[in-house]
Order: C-alpha cells, then sequence, then structure tokens
C-alpha cells in the first residue's frame, strides 16, 4: 500500500458561492499531511462519497444548521462515505476494516471513530450510500417511524427520483402504500416508474393541485416533505383528515420560501406537520436494516445513483445536484481515475 | 314534576350574525312539543349548559366544521349541559338520572342517549362542565398525550383564563411544567394568579414576542395554541428544539389569520405542529379522569366559570364569551330564574 498521506489531496470551499452554485466555488488542495479531526483517533483512505443536496445551505452562509456546522471558504465539506482503515487508536476498528461514516472531502483523513461503523469487507458500496445509507435512513425514518404510513394509505413524494426520494418510493411501495411520486425531468419519471416501478408520477412542473388531484382524488395521508415552497403549500392543502406533512429535507437547497399556514384549517382537518431530521432517531439504522431485510427477498431494493469518478471531479458532481440531470443519488468514487460521470440506476 | 313538554321554550339563532354577535342574533321560542332528534331515544331536562366560543365558527356561515354541523338561521345551537333524564327507551339509562352530553339550548329535548354519560347523583354540575367536562378533556389530551408535556417542560397557554385554558393551566402545573399565561384583561390575570396559582403571566395586549423573552428566556417545549393568528406564529417562533405546538383551538371564533411557515425551520429545530380535536381520542375521559383523582388530595382543581342564570340569558352568556369579561368557562343555570351574571372563579 502507498503512503496515503504522501499523496492527501483535499477539496475546499474556495469562495463564497454565488446565487448559482458553480465548481469553480471549490478548489482541489494537495496536503503534506492527512486532515486531522482533534481527538481523531481512526485514519480513513476513502473510497466512495455520497452527496446530498442539503449541504448547499451551509455552504458560505456563516450558519451552522442542524445537519451540520457552517462551512465557509478554506473549509472541507463533509459527506457520507465509504473507506478503509488505515490507522487505529479504538480497539472495535481495526486497520484494514471496510468503514462508513461521515468523512472530509478528502483522499485521507482521520476522524472520531465513534462515528465511523464497520461493514462487511465484501459490502456493496453503493448500496451502503443508497438504500442502507444516510438517505435510505432518512426516508424509513420520516415515512414510517415519524410519517407512521400504513398499508393502503396514499403518499406523495416529491423529488423522487433523488437521493432521499428514490429510496422513499421504494419502502412506501413495499409497505403496501399508493405511491404518488414527482420529479422535474422525463429521464426521472421513466426511472422512478420502469426502474423503481411507482406507477403513479408526474412532472413537478405540472400543476401540482391538479396532478396530485387526479392521482389521489381523495387526498393524501402522508406527504414527505423534502422541497418546502409550493410543494409543501399543495401537499397540505391535499391532505385528508388526519394526514401527516413529515417534512425532511431541501432538496432545493435554496431557500425555501415559507407557506401560509392557518389553525382552522389545521384542527379541521386535524393535520400534523412535522420537522424531523434522523439524526434525532437512535434505532434509524437497526430499524432500516430489518425493513430491507424483510422485503429483500420478495422485491430486492435497487440502489439508485449517479456516479462520478475521481476526487477532482467532486465539485462538478455536487452541482450537478442542482441540475436535473441526476437520477439517484449523486454518488463521486475514488478509486478509479477521473472521467465522466455514469447516469442510471446504478454506475 | 311538572310537564316539561308543556313549558318547553327553546333558542335559535334568529338570523346570520353580521361581524359582532349580538344577543339579538338570537331568539327565544316557546315549543309545544320537546326537540326531538331523528332516533332520538333519551328525554332529558337540562339543567346547565357549558358553552364554547368555538360554537362561533358554525353560525350562520352555512359551513359544518369538525366541531359539529352548521347552525343556519331558525335551528337550535348545542352545547355541553347537564340534566335529568325524564323518559328513556334504553336500558342503560334510567328516568331520574343524571346525565352529561351535548343538548339543544332547550329545557327538554330528545336525543341519542349513546350521546351520553350519566353522573352520580350528587356530581357537582359544574366541576362536571369544567375540569371534568370537555374543556377539561380537550386541554388534557392536548397538553398530554399530543403535547407529551413532561415535568420541568415551559408551555405558553394563551386565553389561559378562558374554558380551556383555566383547565389546561391547572393541569400543565400539576404536571410539574413551567406554565406561562396570558390572557386579556386585570381581572383574567388576577384570576390565573390568585386562584389558579399560575406565577408567570402576561397581558396578550404586550409585545408577545418580548413577553415570552422575559417569562421563557430559554424557549418554549409545548405551544397550546387556542386562538391562531399571532399568537400561533409568536408560539412556533419561540419554540425550542423539538418544540410542539397543538393547535387546540379558535378562542377568538373570528376567522383566524393564516401564518407564514418555513420548512428550513420545522427542520432545524424539529418542530412539530399538530391541529387536534379531542374527539379522536376514544380514551380521553378516563385518561382525564384518571390525572384529576391522582392530583385532587394534593392540589384540588378549581372549577373556573362564569355563571349566569335562565334560558333567556342563553344569548348574551354566550355573546359575553367574545368581550373580555368572562372568566373560566361560560355557564348558564336554568334552574334558577334570570338574573344578571355572578363572574367569578365558581357560580
Amino acid at each position: 500500500m502507498n503512503d496515503p498521506e504522501a499523496s492527501n489531496e483535499c477539496i475546499v470551499l474556495a469562495r463564497v458561492p454565488g446565487e448559482t452554485l458553480e465548481p469553480a466555488d471549490f478548489e482541489l488542495r494537495g496536503e503534506q499531511l492527512a486532515l486531522t479531526d482533534p481527538g481523531g483517533d481512526v485514519t480513513v483512505a476513502a473510497s466512495t462519497f455520497g452527496l446530498n443536496a442539503g449541504l448547499r445551505t451551509r455552504l458560505g452562509t456563516g450558519h451552522s444548521t442542524t445537519l451540520g456546522p457552517a462551512i465557509d471558504p478554506g473549509d472541507t465539506p463533509r459527506s457520507d462515505a465509504i473507506g478503509t482503515v488505515t490507522a487505529s487508536d479504538r480497539p472495535d476498528i481495526q486497520v484494514g476494516d471496510l468503514v462508513t461514516g461521515l468523512l472530509p472531502w478528502a483522499r485521507v483523513s482521520t476522524v472520531d471513530g465513534g462515528g465511523l461503523r464497520v461493514l462487511s469487507p465484501d459490502a456493496d458500496p453503493l448500496r451502503h450510500l443508497t438504500i442502507l445509507g444516510h438517505v435510505g435512513k432518512t426516508a424509513h425514518t420520516a415515512l414510517m417511524t415519524v410519517g407512521r404510513l400504513r398499508a393502503g394509505e396514499t403518499v406523495w413524494i416529491p423529488a423522487a427520483a433523488g437521493g432521499v426520494g428514490s429510496c422513499a418510493v421504494q419502502i412506501a411501495l413495499r409497505a403496501g402504500a399508493h405511491v404518488i411520486a414527482s420529479a422535474g425531468s422525463p429521464a426521472k419519471l421513466d426511472h422512478l416508474r420502469d426502474t423503481l416501478g411507482v406507477a403513479d408520477v408526474f412532472d413537478r412542473h405540472e400543476d401540482l393541485a391538479q396532478a396530485l388531484e387526479r392521482h389521489a382524488p381523495d387526498g393524501l395521508d402522508v406527504y414527505l416533505d423534502l422541497v418546502g415552497g409550493d410543494s409543501l403549500r399543495t401537499g397540505l392543502e391535499m391532505l385528508r383528515e388526519h394526514g401527516r406533512a413529515v417534512v425532511a429535507g431541501l432538496a432545493g437547497a435554496a431557500p425555501t420560501r415559507p407557506i401560509l399556514q392557518d389553525s382552522a384549517e389545521l384542527i379541521s382537518r386535524r393535520i400534523s406537520m412535522i420537522g424531523m431530521s434522523v439524526t434525532d432517531y437512535p434505532h434509524a439504522q437497526s430499524d432500516l436494516e430489518a425493513f430491507v431485510e424483510h422485503h429483500e427477498e420478495r422485491r430486492p431494493f435497487v440502489a439508485s445513483a449517479t456516479t462520478h469518478h475521481g476526487l477532482a471531479e467532486m465539485p462538478r458532481a455536487f452541482c450537478a445536484l442542482f441540475s436535473s440531470e441526476v437520477i439517484g443519488r449523486g454518488v463521486v468514487d475514488l478509486r478509479n481515475e477521473p472521467g465522466p460521470a455514469t447516469p442510471g440506476p446504478r454506475s
């Protein structure tokens, strides 16, 4: 094995992004030493990263959010990742272990091993960055624990071809729900229909209320909010009695527009609207794994992702999340040479 | 006993009310026969009524709500009441039983006995129309079941000197919460402080955010929304992480103004906002009674009410709910001759 510290590289935020995020807002830097957190006790050589659009809300704003600390110019963002341990001061993590957790956008870094989880040596990285990863965990907790989605109920999932959305539609279908999914391009709608098996799909550029009335004439039981703004407003309007709006993400990542909310409406339909972060649910990972294991044999899950190759491609891969070209989770694979993105359900 | 049907009287809505409700919007009518519901099987001579401001939203609007059917001109409103059974076709309800349930504003009526509950012969009507009645049940369910209020947590209760509010502050104090109560007159604030034992009170005409920052510098865990509009907006703004806004009433009864709600805020503080109606909770009455019994001996509950006397006073008593003169629940006692209202914690 090469000495990873000698050839370490990382991505930093180069400047405060403008309204539209650009790859040039980031910079690839060579570093002499591995990135080291204070108290870091496990060194990991990263192999694969899974990106989240929500990170955008912390780039250059100076504001930390519930999703993590502010990322200012000079800082290295972090994302879910999978890597191999090259050094460890922890008894429960060994050199050579395959681990997953939040890692800096770098080839090598030394982090708090308490945040890492050891995977089996033959684990499929793509599966662990999609249906078994943070996005799958968010989707499962939002729908099943917070939203209490039951068989026969109707759920609308916007941004359904995205990282969380593509897990959510698969989970909701297996839970026996009537799933309505929307997305922003014909390729995404095809993916939802043909690859993920959602019968009721519509283009998000349609009039949302009209589309929902067509697909869910009796209203919604659950609305999984991943975008805010107009979708949230329409989702709430379409909830039937005892409907639940689970507010779990900001896929648009631009500041959402506030919506008007009337308390008489909340009471008369007994609607709830619940903001959540999966970090609050200590059993989320094991609950997700039990669900996936239970359903996997009868109807296997698809690891829905678009993979870019090489650390240098990370800024472009991240910016692509805000175009309509990424289907499934945006993933960056460091194990191959840099190259063009491979769109599709699996890399 | 006189023949109650011979002298029956009821109150009907006389006209569609204008912006300000007036006693002249109602009319006292003599009826030859008792008011009889289709399928009614128990005849009750009413003795005491407990009024709710929420009824206002159904008067002359042509719109039924979750709280009950529309009340158009010529219709007789219904409220919680206590009365004595004068005839019964049901095996579980006997002539002479003291019962409570929703009754028309009339001396005598024949209703579905399935909606009635038999009380012990020596039951205190005022207690059963306040802390043990619909308002107590709403307050207990909203705070404890839906709001999951725990000892040590901070709750703000607006309209705290009203029917639901005066029960809610007593329940929250006994649950060990830090209670902040607001109301609209010095007499109401005195009542909250001196009679109900709330240390932290403020006038609702104050700047709400400033008052709350003074009384709850660390924010709120629970906000019991009984009014909507500005209070709801401020309550949500003041919720700390994992705070719950329980939307349970419309004390103002005028249409509430919608508020702006931002999904990023809901997520970052993991706030929930839950519209509820106590009618959805089949165990609400027994849960309430267990709570009251558990706490009664150590710290007795106050039946907080303002009592008017005589059926003819019903319209005036109802309109008074929208002034600032009624402390506790507005109650009308039919057992005495008409007379002026008796304000205060107990009639």
